[in-house]
């Protein structure tokens, strides 16, 4: 028999199957903290990281936590991972293809006998997607020792505190704070995961650099003005609310789409009062989703934004309230992570491309303890949380291999060099 | 005792309180079609008419209808009315202004012995709102000859359809025929009713004389784009189908406004789907109601709006899909009983204002059988289908004032001067 060896694409795609059939429902794919499913893809994963030659174990908060020692035992180590949660109706690769491909990493190393001069973790997050409490990073934020006792009082649809879905678990809620990790174990974090966005797919390349995690400020507006007959009142004499969420709209548009530097603006959703065909909305909410990957870019933003609107407010008359709901920092990667990602995506033969993630991650959480880097994977289409999230196999297999010689070459911060 | 005498004004506004008490409930004032309150006012409506000096009936569709012979038995009417159905959480005024003045003109005929050389006959419309049924102007189709039969199969929210409400009322649904009136038999409709927009007050009048009941278009627009991250699709990659649907409204609204005779363009419904703060809409359904006093402008009004969403759409690269959904030609008032109304109002001192009705009203069905006038009566704020729904004193008394005179002054159109 003289088969060609399986990549390492092959074997991440396949466990990308067999981790997506762990769904709550076999109609979707839906993986939520605390549950049985939960359970059985982190034993599943645990079971990987041992094969790849790990330690491996559950921690305090759901986290699956691999280890595989340097060329000594007991070496800080370089940090790989993402999380195995999922969204309802979720894809298969936004999450586990970073945990995934760090343990084919691993498990290369380990078929090799290679150890390095450092230790190699792998962490699979509980809960990234806060589905389930309506609170993201659980399992990272828990990791960098910022877990909020407040969130255990959250109740999920079903009314069930997250304190009692813990213990039902088998966890304990009061040694959560077990969970965290000292800022000396770690010499970094670094992430791969897919790009959730367009952007490498119309470059046409298979991997880019992030720069940073962008921040977020999320805006809820609403116009009133004066609902009347659609027949009755002549143009003139409207002060119709839907007319001005309308300009707000094109406004936000117009001036992010200035915008050169990676800044975007959304309006999400939108609802009009009374919402009869023959009647003048007298009032209209609407969100606005603002993100750049510097903070003071998105503040002069959000500003900007603001102005326009109150602008177009007081030009129609009408009554505005607008409020920040959320505000999330930027999180920039840091620069020597940053550049050594570079190295390797170039010595895999490909050009670099430096792009912010939109998208939250669990670096959010983990630079409270040690510098971040995250490589991107083309995802067909820019889509995800959908079921039509995909990666190509070829794709797979260059993360991979981008991730493997990062790894191979990785020289900490303080690595004289 | 020496009293100053009520004007008419006074003994409308009693009367319009009177009819506004009955209600299927104390809570709102809401009277519709086939109701144990429709009888009920109805009856009430009879007793004033026959109060007045005139013979009285209920018709074989629920209209309750007065006629005030003139100085010979026999003669044809001119017809004056309005409707006694109201929309739910309704105004007083909306309708019961029409039938109530037109009866206290006749009362102050009939107190002072005055006969004309023509009938006059009051009719009060059954359904003109179309609450129950959802098919509007079910009274003056029926006087008209026009009614649909095909209505009788509809059902109210409860299930009942229009034909057993009929019977349990105690109507006979196959003699609705009867209640047709001939052409012969009518001089002329002329209808008094609340302006329901907010023209008259703007202008600081209590009366104004109408052009047209405008047609209307009703568009259903909807637009495809691609949903996405609302924080990694670049805005230069979006097909945002919100946004687009904003370029429309806003489009639409700076069309209609640059128009100076009479058009009107509103969007009263928008949903954006999926709906989350943090994804950009894929698709946005939206309504447009467009409307003006002639139909060549508002036919060409309606291709200038569908042109400018189709470019919008094409620009932007939206799917779109834009139907008509509702259309009502427009309804010209005759100018011979324009003109007449005219004179009234002049010959009671005001200015004359002339302005089209946005707003549906029986006279779409009774032109059909003769020509029409109507008479508008400031509201204020122009609110209407609203417990706010308001009309002052003294202008109810001026709107009777010129109807008297208008009555009292009446030429047919045939009558040689």
């Amino acid at each position: 028999m003289n088969e060609k060896p399986p990549t390492l694409g092959d074997e991440i795609a396949a466990r990308i199957s067999q981790l997506g059939a762990i769904s709550e429902t076999p109609e979707y794919l839906a993986r939520v903290f605390l549950t049985p499913e939960h359970r059985q893809a982190a034993d599943l994963i645990l079971s990987w990281m041992r094969e790849a030659g790990m330690s491996a174990h559950f921690d305090a908060i759901g986290n699956v936590c691999g280890r595989y020692e340097g060329d000594r035992a007991g070496l800080p180590c370089l940090m790989l991972g993402s999380h195995y949660d999922t969204v309802r109706d979720a894809g298969k690769w936004d999450g586990p293809l970073g945990v995934i491909t760090a343990i084919a990493c691993v498990a290369d190393l380990n078929r090799r006998g290679r150890r390095l001069p450092f230790a190699i973790e792998i962490i699979g997050f509980a809960d990234e997607e806060g589905v389930r409490f309506a609170s993201t990073l659980l399992g990272s934020r828990a990791v960098a020792g910022a877990f909020d006792d407040g969130v255990l009082v959250a109740r999920d649809r079903d009314g069930v505190s997250m304190r009692d879905a813990m213990v039902q678990f088998g966890l304990d809620p009061e040694h959560i704070g077990k969970a965290a990790r000292a800022r000396r174990e770690l010499l970094g974090y670094v992430e791969l995961h897919i790009e959730q966005g367009p952007v490498l797919e119309q470059r046409g390349l298979p991997v880019g650099v992030v720069t940073a995690i962008s921040g977020a400020t999320r805006l809820a507006a609403s116009l009133a003005g004066v609902a009347g007959h659609a027949g009755t009142v002549p143009m003139a004499l409207r002060r119709d609310a839907l007319a001005g969420a309308a300009e707000c709209i094109v406004a936000i548009e117009e001036f992010c789409k200035r915008d050169e530097s990676g800044l975007v603006g959304t309006v999400g959703c939108i609802t009009a009062l009374p919402g009869a065909t023959n009647v003048i909305p007298g009032k209209v909410s609407f969100t606005v989703d603002i993100r750049a990957p510097g903070d003071m870019h998105r503040k002069r933003a959000v500003a900007d934004v603001v102005r326009r609107i109150e602008a177009i407010a007081e030009r129609r008359e009408l009554a505005l309230q607008i409020d920040v709901t959320h505000e999330n920092r930027s999180v920039p990667c840091a620069p020597w992570l940053k550049s050594q990602i570079a190295d390797a995506v170039t010595a895999e033969g490909f050009p670099v491309l430096e792009l912010a993630s939109g998208a939250g991650h669990d670096g959010m959480a983990m630079v409270d303890i040690t510098d971040i880097g995250m490589i991107f994977v083309r995802c067909r289409g820019g889509i995800s949380h959908n079921p039509a999230e995909h990666v190509d196999l070829a794709d797979a297999d260059t993360g991979a291999r981008v991730l493997l010689r990062f790894i191979e070459n990785f020289r900490p911060r303080n690595f004289a060099t």
